[in-house]
């Protein structure tokens, strides 16, 4: 299987035009869309082959409103961190679309699946929340290429939002995810525009 | 921006035939191709727009044999905790590419970057390491669709891996990537084919 040098051209313009959503339309996302979205997850690398991400569709409205809760209560102690101006450029940035985005995925990370057979995890435990990192990568650009938009939101305590839903032994809270149809489409990052955290180089040096 | 329904089934190909490579074709990668690698990183999701990654491009060999000794040592360490049988079917799996992949990349992440202002981590440092994970699943893809392979080696000790490089303050060890060309082409897990562990599907509880 070859790539021709327009279709990886295709693949950058995806990447460029991925934004971390939070002004959505209520609009909702067909089934059949979700579907497509769920299935490529599995295309994401994973450590073993073992696919430790979990994944919660959220649409029971109490347990909406206990994340919510979650967020704005860290959010606020987020903000108290914060000298008096920051704290203005603070309160002035949308860090979360939980009020407006159709679709809640809570995504969590198995600890020590059985899957895998601890391979290539022995000394780097880290790798399965890096599958997971990935997976949630995997469908962000997906979601994208369906003109969907997808926010991350970590403004959350773990431990809380763990308790909150009823998990089974060994899940882990990776991040919480908003999904649905952006209000608007940009090729520059939100913080870099509203000049929270401007856009820098990445550089690889050479040894 | 809005991509086609013929668009978005293309990134679905290049999802699906991302492999984790361990069999190079000793073929260099042009620098031209290597630039543009390094720039699609930039596109990479980051918590509080921080980009924490930091990579080197290992091109000495004295480094890169101190990284394969590490590998060479780990993977042994690994192989011995299995039983007999397992042990068998473990040294028959390939898990790295690192005699014969042309470019070596290390990957680490700044734990406490001044980039962000702490936005979106403060009650989860985690997301800057799923930001480095994102950044280097953005650079598998690109790599995919420009016909090269990458390999991940996790079969390291962070530490040590930390300690043969000499690095700044606050550089913590992500992964270590081998790329190239692949030897051959493939849209199913190698650690699949081989038995070691099979496929599972990727299940969406509703809650």
């Amino acid at each position: 299987m070859q790539f021709t040098a327009e279709q990886s051209a295709l693949l950058c313009e995806i990447l460029r035009w991925r934004r971390d959503v939070r002004h959505f339309r209520p609009d909702p996302v067909p089934e059949t869309v979700l579907d497509q979205l769920r299935r490529t997850m599995e295309f994401a690398p994973s450590v073993g082959n073992a696919r430790p991400w979990r994944v919660i569709r959220v649409r029971d409205n109490t347990l909406r409103a206990a994340v919510r809760a979650e967020f704005l209560r860290c959010n606020s102690l987020a903000a108290a961190e914060y000298d008096k101006a920051t704290q203005t450029d603070y309160a002035r940035l949308k860090l979360a679309g939980l009020d407006e985005a159709p679709e809640h995925l809570a995504v969590f990370t198995l600890t020590d699946p059985p899957e895998g057979r601890r391979l290539g995890r022995r000394t780097m435990p880290e790798t399965l929340r890096q599958s997971t990192a990935m997976a949630i990568h995997t469908l962000w650009l997906t979601a994208r290429a369906h003109n969907l938009g997808l926010g991350m939101v970590s403004i959350l305590d773990p431990r809380r939002v763990e308790a909150i839903f009823d998990l089974p032994e060994g899940w882990e809270f990776s991040a919480y995810l908003c999904l649905g149809t952006p209000a608007f489409t940009d090729d520059m990052p939100l913080l870099h525009r509203s000049g929270w955290q401007e856009s820098r180089q990445t550089i690889w040096e050479d040894r």
